[in-house]
């Protein structure tokens, strides 16, 4: 549908040869990592064909990681039949599972078996507690009079996720006096997940939480893999925690209530799984970019179900990001700087990240390390997508550089970028790069 | 010297027998921990005959805890042959040493090996700051100029263990760049320690971080185990991390320039072990408080030895405080109610504990669980130490109730306490308790 037919070759450039001697994080030359469930489709298996594997001489290439299976249990069937899928992120004794489907929040009892505790608190933000609340109150009470439900409604926003109205969840969780068998419960966007994943982190030394993301973005990317925090005015994401959910819920229904610009910006984040290590789930959105922006709902949960495969089996290879997780955040450190130094706010996330991939990119292929085509084929599915493809004008070389200097993945002084390097479908995480590839992106994206 | 000999016998009360229906964590009937080092001296092992161990049908009671051995390696013979001790915390990837000994901060190769990265951040107060400050970083960075140190000095005090202040760590931080690969210092107290260990647990989703504690209180307790954290207006370390430091380094020399109130408040902390768990060194103690009190070296050093062998002994068995944990917070939860409702700072840390102790001693006796020959010899001790044995005359039952019902042990609305049961040396944690005898402690102990 969207996609030239030519566009689905991938000639490589001469160019495209490994530097035997380059120190950086390697992920060319995957292998199929062997996967747990026989129940797992072989659309799934073919994801792993050009998926990422860690170079250094570790165990973790043949370790299991997501797997995923159709569900279909009689309570689905006596809800008419909805099917729902199941991704596991395999952490060991932190391991839980994410569902996907269309309904989930009418089936009380998904819910209501990973409540710890007699006491709930639901995080949620104005906009979606007006959509979503009392449906939720009623998911996690329902057939069961023993739990009773507090909430605290935040304001909706990136410019509000930060310490002062963090404070605000611990305060209404201690005048409630919830205790250590206490539940959060985060119901919204990647905002919302992230704000509350930190407060349960941090409430009386951690307590049990559940994530209902209720955006393409948080149902794609935030909500899986414990990653929580707030920003720090001088940069994004800088006060956090990894800390895990009890479970994901993903009810695809929610998602028809989404602005149009929150959807496009959470695609930025399914198209960046298929550039670092799923080449199949790119060509596949190549061809239905125009149905996932039409709200196409067979569309989008496949979208998000391939996406949390994705990122459950980057988590479960490394949760703590000592390298390959990092790759997850092709175009972030761009991104955040355009966040950071545009203001919160200004630009949803996805938009940002969007901007911040096409200078990664350009950077790849500055360097040569990627064929001009994939930079044309990256240009045309974000503007099919309806996100940027160049950073807002106001933003200068400087604003660049000053925010990305306190980016996390800095090591002892050293800036490391997420870059593609090779076919589609492949990338690298690393500081081995020519500062002058890196100075002329910025100039060439920045008026000053 | 300070105890009579008739305090030396344990006449057990005919009360004292346990109750099989009990459903509450029990301590009683303890048997002997299976000890690692062949270094491990007789008096180590006698520590354990009258610990705790859990009753339900777990396999820890046999794991291997704390392990300590004299350590005399070359460097010290050269500096003078001081000789230090070592107590393993033994968490499995997250063990790490406690240095103890006198000189220590002037062996940087002790505190140089357990530095991760290139840059520093020693977290301090201005009361430690003007005395230790130059000399950390001189241990820091001597034969090492690899290595850059920043600091940050916090105000002095409890009232200032607040999101505010903690902001200002984290302000430090990212203007000075600070990156995932930075090691975090705490060099202070309790406060310092518990705020800067919250902050590393943070920065960044968390680096490292090196404990330098410099009073009784510090080196005792809060420095070993990882419990990090901030207080609420409404409660104490209500918001905080589990994260344990790469090592613990105590140089007991820091002790001269502590005040004696200072002192005092930190040996309430030595006595709650006693009553907890090792009747012989209460025994030690109430033969040695004068010496302890009129800071004796060598008697210092071993009650701070003894004390970090039975902490982390605990915390090797219980790091999330699932059960024996929390035992160390004998008189913790009136305590907290002193701390928060008086105000903080009012009182120290060390010094509400011991009026705590006083009324968790006090609630044993009226339940019938200790003999009266405990109740005055632990008032005989508290007051030998310079401690105070009854709560402020403002505190009221009202203002215990409040506070003690937003306490970390309340679950699922029941109030657990660690009371004092059989003899010397043996308590429990539960719920399961005449809520008549905390009235009466209350009324006793309070005005209104």
């Amino acid at each position: 549908m969207a996609a030239t037919s030519a566009a689905l070759s991938l000639p490589l450039s001469s160019k495209l040869g490994t530097n035997s001697s380059d120190s950086s994080l390697r992920f060319l030359n995957p292998k199929p990592i062997l996967l747990r469930s026989p129940f797992f489709s072989p659309n799934v298996v073919e994801i792993k064909r050009n998926g990422i594997s860690v170079s250094s001489a570790s165990p973790v290439r043949s370790r299991i990681c997501a797997t995923s299976a159709q569900v279909m249990d009689q309570s689905v069937a006596a809800l008419g039949s909805k099917a729902s899928t199941v991704v596991d992120v395999d952490l060991g004794t932190r391991s839980y599972p994410i569902y996907i489907g269309s309904g989930l929040l009418d089936r009380p009892e998904l819910l209501q078996r990973h409540v710890h505790g007699k006491r709930v608190l639901v995080v949620t933000n104005n906009t979606v507690a007006a959509i979503y609340l009392d449906k939720v109150v009623e998911a996690l009470t329902k057939g069961n009079t023993n739990v009773s439900v507090e909430s605290v409604i935040l304001p909706d926003g990136e410019k509000y996720k930060n310490m002062d109205i963090l404070m605000k969840v611990f305060d209404k969780a201690i005048e409630s006096r919830l205790d250590r068998k206490c539940t959060f419960v985060a119901l919204g966007g990647g905002v919302i997940g992230d704000m509350c994943g930190y407060a349960a982190a941090s409430f009386l030394r951690g307590v049990n939480f559940i994530q209902i993301p209720t955006t393409v973005m948080s149902q794609v990317d935030s909500s899986v893999g414990g990653k929580t925090g707030i920003n720090h005015r001088l940069g994004k994401n800088l006060i956090g925690a990894f800390y895990q959910p009890q479970c994901v819920l993903i009810d695809t229904d929610t998602l028809n209530t989404l602005p149009d610009r929150e959807l496009a910006s959470g695609l930025a984040e399914v198209i960046k799984y298929g550039l670092i290590r799923d080449a199949e789930f790119f060509e596949w959105q190549e061809k239905n970019m125009p149905a996932l922006i039409a709200r196409d709902p067979s569309a989008l949960a496949y979208a998000i179900k391939r996406s949390c495969e994705n990122k459950a089996e980057v988590v479960s290879l490394d949760e703590r990001e000592s390298g390959l997780r990092a790759t997850l955040n092709l175009g972030h450190t761009f991104g955040h700087a355009i966040e950071t130094g545009f203001g919160y706010g200004q630009w949803l996330h996805g938009e940002a990240v969007a901007a911040g991939i096409i200078m990664a990119v350009d950077m790849s292929y500055r360097l040569g390390w990627i064929d001009d085509s994939i930079v044309k084929r990256v240009n045309n599915i974000l503007k099919e997508a309806k996100l940027p493809v160049v950073p807002p004008e106001t933003m200068t070389v400087e604003m660049f550089k000053s925010v990305m200097a306190v980016d996390k993945k800095v090591a002892d002084g050293l800036m490391r970028l997420i870059l593609l390097k090779g076919p589609l479908g492949n990338c690298v995480f690393t500081g081995d790069y020519d500062r002058k590839a890196l100075d002329e992106t910025l100039h060439a994206f920045c008026k000053f």
